[in-house]
Formats: C-alpha cells, sequence, structure tokens
C-alpha cells in the first residue's frame, strides 16, 4: 500500500477522533448518541466520495456498498464498529471500520468491478456501555438477539434502545434500509489486539485464531438493613458481609481451578450504602472468562453454589446474562491473512483474542476472521489507548490483499462446521 | 401528666412528621434544608405561645429560654434534634425536642419562676447525612469540633455547611444569637431506644447508663484498571478482590476478638464499576463500636494492619475520621430519673445506648442524661420507625418531673469527675 493513502487512513483516525474528544486524547462517543451520528455522516461523506452507497437496517448497523457484477451474491463484509466507552479512546473499533473503508475505496479507485458486493459495515453498540450488554448490531443482524428484546433495553436514564434506534435512524431518513440477516460470503475485521502480545512479541500483526469464551453473570444478595451502633452481629444478615465472603471465595477458587481463567467483579452496586447503615441489599457482576469450553463451563457452574455457600443468612440470585462460547475463526480465511502477510512481508503470528468482538456472532453466520494490530501495554478503553501508524499500515495493507482475494474468487468457501476448538487458541 | 396535655405532645408530633413527610410514614427532613426551616418556624411558635424566647447561635442550634430568677446563672439545657436521615421516621429527634418544649411549657404554665433559665435546644445536623459526620451543633457547642472545620464539610451538591448556615439562619433575621459554648448547668435528652431491649423486655423507660464507643474509618484501595477480557489474574491489582478480601477478613477477626464488637461496611465505592473493568479503586467505610473503650481501642488498632496484609497488590490508604470513646451518664441525673420513675409508678431499667447522641458531647461539659421510650422492632432511620404513645407519655412525664428537681434547686451538681466506665454499661 503507497503511503499517501497509508497516510489518508491516520489522517481520517485523528479526524474521526475529533468526534466526541475528550481530555487526554481520548473519545467520548457512545452508541445512538449525536456523536456516533456525526461520525457516521463524516464515514458516509468519505464513502460517498469513493463511490460507495450508504444503506442502514432496522439495528442501526452502517453499510458502504461497492456493488459487484453479481448482485444477488452474498457479499464480502468488513468493518468494525464506531461507538466507544465513555473513557474511550481513538482506536477501538475506528480503525477496524475506517481500514475496511480504505481497502474497499482503493479497490473501487482501480475502476476493477469485483464478483460480488463489497461492502463496509459499522456495527451498532458493539461496547455495551450505554445500552447493555453489548454487540446489539451484530446481533441482531445474525440472529443472535431478537431486536424485540434489544428494543427493550433501556439507558441509565431510562431511554430504551427502541427510542433511541428511532431518533438515530430519523436523522438518516434518505438512508436505504437492508434486511437484517441477508447472506454473508465473508466477514473480516481488523481491530487493535487490547492486549499485550503482540507488543511483547514485536510483532506487528496477529492472526486470530478465535475468540476466548465468556460468560457473565448479575448476583443480588439480599439481606436487611440495620443500625450499625444497635443490631447485634449475631442478628445481621449484612449484605456487604456476604459480598465480601462471596468475592473473596470466587477469586480464591477460580484462581485454584485454572491458572488462565479470568475473574472480574467489576460492579458493586450496594444499598442503602450509607456508612452507618447495615446494608440491606448488594448487587453485583461477575465476568467470567477461558479459552477452553469444558473448563468454562465447569468455572461457571460452580458460581452459584459458591455464593449460596458464602451467602450465610442473606438470600442470594445468580442471574446468568452473557454465555458465549469460544469460538474458532475459519481455518481458510486465517490461511489467506496469513499467505498475504507473507506476500507483504509483514511478520504475523496466530493469537486468541482475549475480548469479544462482532466477529464472534459473524463467525456463526458466514467463514470469519479478524486481523489485529498491537496497542501499546495492551491499554484499551482508555484516552491513552495508541496504535502505531506502522502497524496500523501493516494490518490494512494485510486486510487490503486479503479483501482483494475474496472480492474476484469465483467461489467463496461455504460456512464451515466450526471445529473444536484447536489446541493453539489456548 | 394530665391527658390533655400528653395529647397536645403526640398531637404536635404528629404535625411536625407532615413537614417533609415522604411515603409510609417517614419524613425526610434533613440538616439545614428548606424542610428544617419550616420545622424550626413552627416550634418556635409554639415556644412563643408558651412565652419562651426564641435564640440561635453560629452553629444554627435552636434554643427557646424560660428565663429564670438568676440569668447570670446556667441554664438547664433538655431537647434533641430536627433533623432527620433522607428516609427517617416521625421520632427520632422530634420526640425528643417536642417532649422538652412540653415540659417547659407546663413549667411556664405553672406562673413560678425557676431558679435558673430552663431551655429547650434542637442541635443542629445530628444525623450526618446530608453533611458528613453529624452532631455538628452540639460539636460546635461544647468545642469537641472548631466551627471553621464544620462549615468547610461539603455536601453531595457541594454545597459548603457554612455556605449552608449562613443560608438558614438567614431566614431567621430576628433571632439573637447566643454565644458558643455557654456554661450549663445539667443537659436531658429524650429519645427513642433504636433498639430492641426495651420492646423485648416490656419496660417503658430506659435511664440511659452511658453511649457506646465509636471509631469510623475511610479506607482507600487503589489498584489499577484493566480489560476483564485480556488482563491475565496474575498481572492485575484488582481493587474490588482487595476490598473482599479486606471486608471478609475484617469481619472474621473482630467476630473473634470479642462478640460485642459492631462492625459495619456500610458504604462501598467502586470505580469505575463496569462489569467488564477491572476495578482501580475502591472507597469504603468502617464503623467499630464497642461499650468497653478498651476493646475498641485495641480492635481499632488492627484496622490498619489487616488491610494492609489483605491488600495484596493494592495501596491501602485508611484515614480515622470519629473517635469517640464510650462515655458514662451523670451517676446524679440518673438516680433523679430512676426516683421520678419510682414516684410516677413507671417501671424504667438500666440501658446502655448502642446508638450515638448529642448528649456525649454535652456529658463532657455538664452532668447530662438520657431517657430512652421503646421503639417498634428497634427499627429507626426508616419510616416503620414507631413509638407508642403511652410509652412516650411516660417518657415525657420524667423527663418533665426531673425538669423540676433542676428548675428549683438551689445548687446543681458539678460536673461529675467522669468515672470509669461501669460495668453496667455492657
Amino acid at each position: 500500500m503507497p503511503a499517501s493513502e497509508f497516510d489518508r487512513l491516520w489522517r481520517r483516525l485523528m479526524a474521526l477522533s475529533e468526534i466526541g474528544a475528550i481530555p487526554g486524547g481520548g473519545v467520548d462517543r457512545q452508541a445512538l448518541t449525536a456523536g456516533e451520528a456525526s461520525a457516521w455522516r463524516r464515514v458516509i461523506e468519505w464513502g460517498r466520495e469513493a463511490g460507495l452507497h450508504p444503506a442502514t437496517d432496522e439495528a442501526a448497523n452502517l453499510f458502504l456498498v461497492l456493488p459487484g457484477r453479481d448482485r444477488a451474491a452474498a457479499p464480502v463484509l468488513l468493518g468494525s464498529h464506531l461507538d466507544t466507552q465513555p473513557t474511550g479512546g481513538r482506536f477501538d473499533g475506528a480503525a477496524g471500520v475506517l481500514a475496511a473503508l480504505d481497502a474497499v475505496t482503493d479497490l473501487a479507485a482501480s475502476g476493477r468491478v469485483p464478483a460480488r458486493d463489497c461492502v463496509v459495515v459499522a456495527w451498532m453498540n458493539e461496547e455495551g456501555s450505554r445500552f447493555a450488554p453489548g454487540m446489539m448490531g451484530s446481533e441482531a443482524f445474525c440472529g443472535v438477539r431478537d431486536l424485540a428484546a434489544i428494543r427493550a433495553v433501556r439507558d441509565a436514564d431510562g431511554v430504551s434502545t427502541g427510542d433511541a434506534l428511532e431518533r438515530f435512524l430519523a436523522g438518516f431518513p434518505d438512508l436505504p434500509r437492508r434486511p437484517l440477516g441477508k447472506p454473508v460470503a465473508a466477514y473480516l475485521e481488523l481491530h487493535i489486539e487490547q492486549g499485550p502480545v503482540l507488543e511483547a512479541a514485536g510483532i506487528p500483526v496477529g492472526i486470530v485464531t478465535g475468540i476466548q469464551g465468556k460468560k457473565t453473570y448479575a448476583v443480588r444478595l439480599s439481606g436487611a438493613e440495620g443500625h450499625a451502633g444497635t443490631l447485634a452481629m449475631a442478628q445481621r444478615r449484612d449484605a456487604v458481609a456476604a459480598f465480601a465472603r462471596c468475592a473473596a471465595a470466587l477469586h480464591h477458587e477460580m484462581g485454584s481451578l485454572d491458572p488462565d481463567i479470568k475473574l472480574t467483579v467489576g460492579r458493586v452496586q450496594v444499598t442503602p450504602n450509607a456508612p452507618s447503615v447495615v446494608a440491606g441489599e448488594v448487587r453485583f457482576s461477575i465476568d467470567l472468562r477461558h479459552p477452553d469450553n469444558a473448563v468454562l463451563d465447569a468455572a461457571g457452574a460452580r458460581i452459584a453454589p459458591l455464593c449460596e455457600a458464602e451467602a450465610g443468612p442473606c438470600a442470594v440470585a445468580v442471574t446468568p446474562l452473557v454465555d458465549a462460547p469460544s469460538n474458532a475463526f475459519d481455518p481458510g480465511l486465517r490461511d489467506r491473512i496469513g499467505r498475504a502477510a507473507v506476500e507483504l512481508g509483514i511478520p504475523a503470528m496466530p493469537l486468541l483474542s482475549a475480548a469479544g468482538h462482532d466477529a464472534r456472532h459473524l463467525a456463526g453466520r458466514c467463514p470469519a476472521a479478524m486481523i489485529f494490530v498491537p496497542c501499546r501495554t495492551g491499554i484499551s478503553h482508555a484516552p491513552a489507548e495508541w496504535a502505531e501508524p506502522a502497524h496500523l499500515a501493516a494490518g490494512a495493507a494485510i486486510l487490503a490483499r486479503v479483501l482483494e482475494d475474496l472480492a474476484f474468487a469465483d467461489a467463496l468457501p461455504l460456512p464451515p462446521d466450526l471445529p473444536p476448538l484447536p489446541g493453539d487458541l489456548r
């Protein structure tokens, strides 16, 4: 890829990061906000300049279409997301959308007509910070979650995703609406690693083998409020004391079960949360990840019994939320990424994704794969998030080369029978 | 006390509970709010009807003065507070102010001039829910805490106590200001028990022996934020995991140190408090109480070492806030309360106060004592708080009788040398 075109990608990334900019170089551009609408307008404008046709769907996924010879054939999709965490960075999501736009722009500029549509996509609400949990756009598109259930989710101000979708899409009345769940021939996504592996290895590109499985839970401990001075300890049903025992036991047991388990209790909400009142209720989140589905299932099965054993006089209710098994990406597409890296002389290595991505859901629908680029010290979801221009250029060049393969291939591979998770995912 | 006068006390209590009323029979009338100002106006009006002279001081304590023969003599003070918790009840504080007003009103109506001023008092911000910690008015009056330090405390909206004091007092421009820290001959306070002892014993009046000691702390655990999917457990500095270990260990060790220790971790604040982010910081409160100062000191000395031992890779900072040793009330006044109960044929029992009260601070300045009345199932700081009319009548009758003794006595006892905590405080 010539330097000038990489300059275009970098310039666009920096320009996009001005939309929703926060101090320290970060970005606050949460899903379906005015900021995301501004980002859409900018990206649509860049797409139109390249001759691409913008479209959307009921789930407010954004598409920029380069028409192929056979308009009825399943398209190649490539992209990521434009929303960020409230204190997010400049690269998570945006890098993948703009690298895809760059690749399709170059393809269009070459004057050749691809065999099938090549489509840049920006999925709605990957982050899940405003409306939780995230990945709503790809879930709706892939039929993983019902759109009605997605529309019912409310943000902290009580606004439903449904209302936010309608208000957002009303700002784009001219965009045609594509049906949800159209067949897809293949899906590619470039993303920053959000981990330290590539940087530590000194390798600019990761060929993502799969995504680590994840289960999440909401736990409620119900005790009884009481006066800190008058209620005897033996008579207390103290929800904070119960929480401390549960969380300490969960960390202790999960650590001994398997060293690769990742357990995070990230959110804790105490009621009434007053210094001199014994807490009547604690609600907390559990995020559990492991690349081996068998280990993940075994760990998940321990959550409720452990909480029940440690809750003492408090009642405990464990509600499973997300249950996303580990998935492997398409071996054929991973091979193509590896061959492109070799042809371009770019060092690349296989790598498991510890974080979830929209590609997880696409992988259930079509051959899918991801390209990772390093990010400094593994930091993401923070203003300090940073990717080196040269690394982004390397990843984008490989993405463009694989797109060439897919755009002009006579026939694309059928959706793979998802194989059992290979050993290299560990 | 004739039935009609008790009816007056009950009617006034119910009328006052309309000011700041919340669903379920509760009251939200926090310190220095418009609601408390309305309560002041009502109480001042009742006091003026009885011929009492309202006054205030720089700390917005309210006084209603029945002048005595010797205006230069130290007065008898009796009262409590008019502020409530945000979801408080009808009796906590208000019962003590209105019972005091009733007693002084009856004394004034008798036409006899007491030997010394008899003064109803409503202390500013006993509850400490808006500006923490509480008991600000009695602390300023007794010189326990500097008024400048009190004025610097801010509420959750950033309003300083100093600004709130000035705005509040500007609503009462005609009230004369008494100096802080005037000598006091004796202090009496009637209050609901806020515990289950009297109700369980079937006794309508408690002669409070003293107040259980209390220490409070603010603890900050500082770790590092991280991605729940990508950051290896071994590399985490997870503040929630550290909190769980600290809180579990505190409960375990304090329970084994002494069965009467009361340990409450009531407030927990997690940053950023997001399900998929390893928490970078947890701040939490510790409330520690025990009637024996030696045990309380020994328990308090364990707080910081325990937190440091359990914080793992997180930094820990323990800040002591309140250090209020147990105090015993004046034996002479307790005797007078007991004699009044016998004379009136009202069953009474000695009782330790597990909760703190303004009387704690007055006890360091003058002979002080408290009269408790039962509250249903020990509940307070909640709309369900309830005291039986007959129990209130009994407590108020004893208060009035002891006031008679103090109002006309030739000479009042000197401030006692506070004795070592007697055994009956346990």
